[in-house]
């Protein structure tokens, strides 16, 4: 391996800082360097050596880097766009991100560094923590965990799409495509929806005149369920905010279940009640058997 | 230990199953013995050596038993108290039960089996799992976890609270006192509505046209928001209906809340939005150093 292989993370938090540490333990020869728009958190990886510069400039560290990965909170893309289309970069580098929606970073790249898109193959690694920061990063992270590849569908330059590929493959993530429209619909329903009803939980307990004797006599199902609510709220502002007619839509089809759930409860219609209880029971069963057999 | 004092749990499903396991391992020479409305359950039972009867009739076995552990599900309790009430049991007996509600199963007593009340401490344990059935039971089950006490108020046979609180500490249980209707009215909202969103979360999925797709790229936060989902869909049913007043108040908290984030969502509310979301992360972590800590 030699400084042609660098790789650059852009955004040193858990996902960004679970990346390097990743590629890291995949090998430990290759030169990682890492950028955050907080120096401090640069130093800190640093000194856990993380990464092998000290803070920099960006444009310092994206003349070196052959592959970078984005790894900020999706409204910031359009900040770093700009950053990188003014810098002077390789004509060999390759781009992904890691971003949780996959519609709005497509177009930060063509609005902000137009150039760019030609390199960058946008990605979303399934995998997660409701924790937040470099020091909840860790390696492996991603290890058998589902790597969405959700390519623009514009022109790339050769070998872009294999280099980027080949970097989460490295990472022993599980390789799948889905078009950025269907990836942010179905993202959604199973994720941001999810979030959601987590973070509404939480809150509307909070409201509740008796939070403490709530939370002193709460059981594991609450913990399980508002879990994700512990999440970075930038990052999931960001989520919520950027695919928001999706999210929306999820919403909605939600409260129409609810609703009708209400009534099946309000009117003791228990036969209904039970059977849609029953069939949410299999189907919940179903995914695990399936999917996480 | 003699037979004086032996144990007899009604419904042996997954916590009835654990009442007895757990019994067992706190004191091995104590008889135990069960009864569930499906012999073949109390032959398995009896097979495993979790219980020491094989397949006789209730009766036979209240009139051994000097604790009663009613284990069924919530809208069973009136059929068990009024075979209770219809047999001979001895006057030093005590009861008590694990339901998810109290004021029901103090209703059915009553109702059903007004001479027992006298007799009758009810509990519920703070502990479960979304598996059901005698063979997701386990010894251990509430080591630490929270055990209620919610006494109906009315007079007591000098000694039977505490036989019946001696016998839950003997499982380790934590002991906490919450008077019925506000156990009802707080769990509603730690519990009940959880398992509501759980279930209408996979339900709402369930409606989406591109299922196998939400299901292949669901991520551990859908894994952990809908466990509870995978939960016994007969108790669930019972839960909801036998506290609808409780249950339905807290989904119309949560519908208000929900409606409140959306309108942030859509008209892109940032800061807002933000705020809700940092405070109910604030408030999960709150709970979890507090309570889980």
């Amino acid at each position: 391996m030699t400084d042609n292989d660098s790789l650059l993370v852009i955004g040193l938090g858990m996902i960004g800082g679970s990346v390097l540490r990743s590629a890291r333990e995949a090998d430990p020869s290759r030169r990682i360097l890492g950028f955050d728009a907080d120096p401090e958190v640069i130093q800190l990886a640093h000194e856990y050596g993380f990464i092998d510069n000290s803070p920099i400039s960006l444009a310092e560290l994206a003349a070196e880097a052959s592959l970078i990965v984005i790894a900020v909170p999706p409204m910031a893309f359009d900040a770093i766009f700009e950053d990188l289309a003014r810098l002077h970069w390789r004509d060999d580098v390759a781009v992904t991100d890691v971003a949780s929606v996959k519609q709005l970073v497509i177009r930060a790249c063509t609005d902000k560094a137009p150039d760019l898109l030609a390199h960058f193959v946008p990605a979303h690694p399934v995998a997660g923590s409701e924790q937040s920061g470099l020091l909840a990063s860790k390696a492996g992270l991603f290890r058998d965990k589902k790597l969405i590849i959700s390519p623009h569908g514009g022109p790339l330059v050769d070998g872009v799409r294999e280099r980027v590929e080949a970097f989460w493959q490295s990472l022993d993530c599980r390789l799948a495509l889905l078009e950025p429209g269907l990836h942010d619909e179905l993202l959604a329903s199973t994720s941001h929806l999810p979030h959601v009803l987590a973070y509404v939980l939480v809150d509307s307990l909070l409201r509740h005149p008796n939070i403490d004797s709530l939370f002193e006599f709460a059981a594991g199902g609450f913990q399980d369920i508002s879990r994700t609510a512990s999440s970075d709220p930038t990052m999931w502002h960001d989520v919520f905010i950027s695919n928001k007619a999706a999210v929306l839509e999820a919403i909605e089809q939600f409260e129409q279940r609810l609703a009708l759930f209400k009534s099946l409860v309000k009117d003791e219609r228990s036969v209904d009640l039970f059977a849609m209880l029953k069939n949410a029971k299999q189907g919940r069963d179903d995914y695990l058997a399936k999917y996480r057999g």
